[in-house]
């Protein structure tokens, strides 16, 4: 039975007109400031041509015009193509192509990419964000109901080989992945929700897709600002974060003694496995994480460690949410408890597949299980365990190194401020890993400190067998580690 | 695209299993221990020959051996039967006869009426509960998965006018009742919801499949004791009650002066529509009402007054839950506020259908929309007024007269214990309002002083023209009082 329901924000607005929808800076916009606003949009959209079943690039930041027309283009069944805005013109020129879409609405920063996608792809119709302000408004019905198995929004994958895949997310990816967070984190009417990742990513879009659903408000931040964090964080202003390693390593350097509120419930940590410092910190300083597992393809987190478990199990990314389920395969079959394999995941928030990839589409789908490209393992209690990227995997000597573990070792080390391991070539071995390093202080003993220091938690195999001291580790727009790209330090 | 989510009972116990699951008396299952004696169930079962797409049907009361039976049916993807413990055998023949059901499992109480079964209709296997015990335990594997489109039970109505129907509920209309309920309510890890709804009624299944969703305990109690109730109410020991209108009488009647505790918030009122008075007694006591309507064909609430309202429209139902829709519809057209007309639903949660009535599937169930049966109307910013059944309207010289209203005038005089509105036939104006009366003190001038009272709010023509007084009002199983048997204290 195809399932229909109801058009998200007309149904939010009609349900509760005068709860806060979002925060931005002082400004704050109900249910019902914002549905006016998107109505607006959505008229001078028509006008513009826009129909439903078409794509739209979106180059935006994180501003509240950017909430208005991605859900201006929800209220005209448009399927919103999200581009990271740290991308060169020709990366966002292929995903144009690939997605088939009409036109881009960017900010006003963005005028210069936009000029060069123009030049070498002028079929596109590019309008700045001020542009669509100035059009008029043809009058429309607005849809009531959503088709669940309606693609709602296209979001590339940075993608480890080859080029970048677009993933389909429908309506129906973003409603159960909202619902099964709501299962697992509990849903209060007190509830605020940070929003400090891009709404270009999974996990910034996510929370918007969850406002709407809930009745919640987020608070939206233009760019993640430790500072400022910390202080909605203390003061109680924010009920729920979501955030990468990286930032709350940002945010505990810069918390000193102060404490954040007891209001504040849930750090819902993603992107990289944790580094085990990290979570042992967050823990001293009473800090309420939730690591989870989640990437574009699932719609934000599927695996999630519930709060009774998040002292016990310590590392792991918990287990499935509710309407989901996870195994570890390997070679055809499932694997025993605590056998690395490939996480395999199952949900019907996993998007259905790639954009115009039937290749890929029929070996990371398969029989409704979606094959991550990471490698983890369960514990007896099921507990997932996330080791890395199956291609970060390094093989040396026929022993494979998980480069996360090293990683997670470095970062131990009080002179570290950033880690990255990979492989290289080696004659004898195949591959051997290296370290690049963020130091805190150049010291002249740096490096043999580094090596004892791994000396006394890793078999010597897994201990990097060189070394580089980086001003910094190449991160993507969501502020994750891009392994495969370190080696450039080397190279180039 | 056919959504599958994993078993609801196996994944709540594979994710939480030492959270409580229910309560009865002094006894607390987790969910670790019910899926274990589930499980033993599941195998007795399978001895007796029961396999996925059966029909069992159920005559049990509120006791954890029915909570048992209920989810081990679910194991097996059995559908449950759900026999109203207060028909006749014949009735329960019918239903037995309507939805093929191979096997009746009634608790020892009810020996004398299976026994009467089985003489009219020997082609039924007969099982107390007790014996299922004896049963040896044949090994199976145990479902992974739900089709949400499948029958997880089967609920006859009691019908308003010739046989009852069966009404199909399937895994996806419990899952999005549940999850509907969640986005309205909120979910608490504090929360204890208390079923003393019996558990063949949608209100109290609908209560053991949230628990197992949400992964929440709840409070079985075989029986509505009022006294009882205010205790766990008073002392914080539940958070969320459903009730019906004359249990919270009842319960409002016995508290005195004590207030139930913080931690109480909500109560879920359900059934007909409920008098004025009593929703302000509420108000005085800070009782946290939700009115709510819904029915077994929308799988429990879809329409329910949320906590920011429930004040500011007394007397609502309120609006849909977020996944449904609702229209006020006549002669084929939707409309406009504060005009009654028939109440039309939609949502995931609603049935499919009936069992074996393709013409009433084809009159109630129109383009995706249920026909309630229930009249009412919506006010200018779409909250529910529900006025009566379709069925129970009556007609006097081509007035409308709805019995609920004139019931809830009644009962706002202080004499007046309980109150039933029915119309009977009359020469002059086709119908005329009778009212029938339980009375809390007999006084020589009851009728006179109730006259006199209906004469200062209501119009002439709905003031009733004859008053009986009775010693009890004729109710179902649910306690909703069955207006069409009213007539049976003159005719009988």
């Amino acid at each position: 039975m195809q399932v229909t329901i109801p058009n998200f924000l007309k149904q939010r607005t009609f349900l509760t007109p005068h709860r806060q929808a979002f925060i931005f800076e002082n400004e704050v916009w109900s249910f019902n400031d914002m549905y006016e606003r998107v109505k607006v949009l959505s008229r001078k959209m028509v006008t513009l041509g826009v129909k439903e079943g078409d794509s739209i690039a979106l180059l935006l930041k994180n501003r509240p015009e950017t909430v208005f027309i991605i859900h201006a283009l929800q209220q005209l069944r448009v399927k919103a193509v999200f581009l990271n805005n740290k991308l060169t013109a020709s990366e966002m020129v292929f995903q144009l192509k690939d997605s088939e879409a009409k036109i881009i609405i960017h900010d006003i920063e963005f005028e210069h990419i936009s000029k060069e996608i123009s030049n070498s792809y002028p079929f596109i119709l590019i309008k700045s964000q001020n542009e669509i302000e100035t059009l008029i408004e043809t009058e429309i019905n607005f849809v009531d109901e959503y088709r669940l198995d309606d693609v709602c929004s296209i979001m590339y994958t940075s993608g480890t080989t080859g080029q970048p895949k677009g993933v389909l997310q429908t309506y129906g990816n973003h409603w159960w992945s909202a619902t099964g967070a709501a299962l697992n984190l509990g849903i209060s009417k007190e509830d605020i929700w940070l929003c400090a990742m891009p709404l270009f990513h999974i996990s910034g879009i996510s929370i918007l897709m969850r406002s709407v659903i809930y009745g919640m408000p987020f608070y939206l931040m233009e760019k993640f600002n430790e500072n400022l964090v910390n202080k909605l964080l203390c003061s109680g202003q924010v009920t729920i974060m979501s955030v990468v390693s990286t930032m709350l390593q940002k945010m505990i350097a810069s918390l000193n003694n102060q404490k954040y509120h007891q209001r504040f419930r849930c750090m819902l940590l993603g992107g990289d496995p944790a580094p085990r410092h990290l979570l042992e910190t967050c823990t001293q300083k009473e800090i309420p994480v939730f690591q989870s597992f989640g990437m574009t393809e699932t719609s934000s987190q599927i695996v999630t460690l519930s709060p009774e478990d998040s002292l016990k199990k310590l590392g792991s990314v918990g287990k499935p949410l509710f309407p989901a389920q996870l195994k570890i395969f390997q070679e055809g079959k499932e694997n025993e408890p605590s056998i690395p394999g490939d996480i395999m995941v199952k949900g019907p928030n996993v998007a259905s597949g790639y954009l115009n990839r039937p290749t890929a589409n029929q070996t990371s789908f398969i029989d409704g299980w979606f094959n991550t490209g990471d490698i983890g393992y369960v514990d007896e209690e099921g507990y997932l365990y996330v080791l890395d990227r199956r291609s970060d995997l390094i093989i040396s000597g026929g022993e494979n190194i998980y480069p996360a573990e090293i990683e997670a070792v470095l970062l131990s080390h009080p002179n570290v401020e950033e880690a990255g391991v990979t492989g290289i070539k080696d004659p004898i071995w195949g591959q051997k890993p290296v370290a690049f390093i963020v130091l805190k202080n150049k010291t002249s003993t740096w490096e043999e400190e580094l090596v004892e220091f791994c000396q006394k938690t890793l078999a010597k195999y897994k201990i990097p067998k060189e070394f580089y001291k980086v001003n910094q580790l190449p991160r993507n727009a969501s502020n994750k580690l891009i392994r495969r790209n370190l080696i450039r330090y080397i190279t180039e």
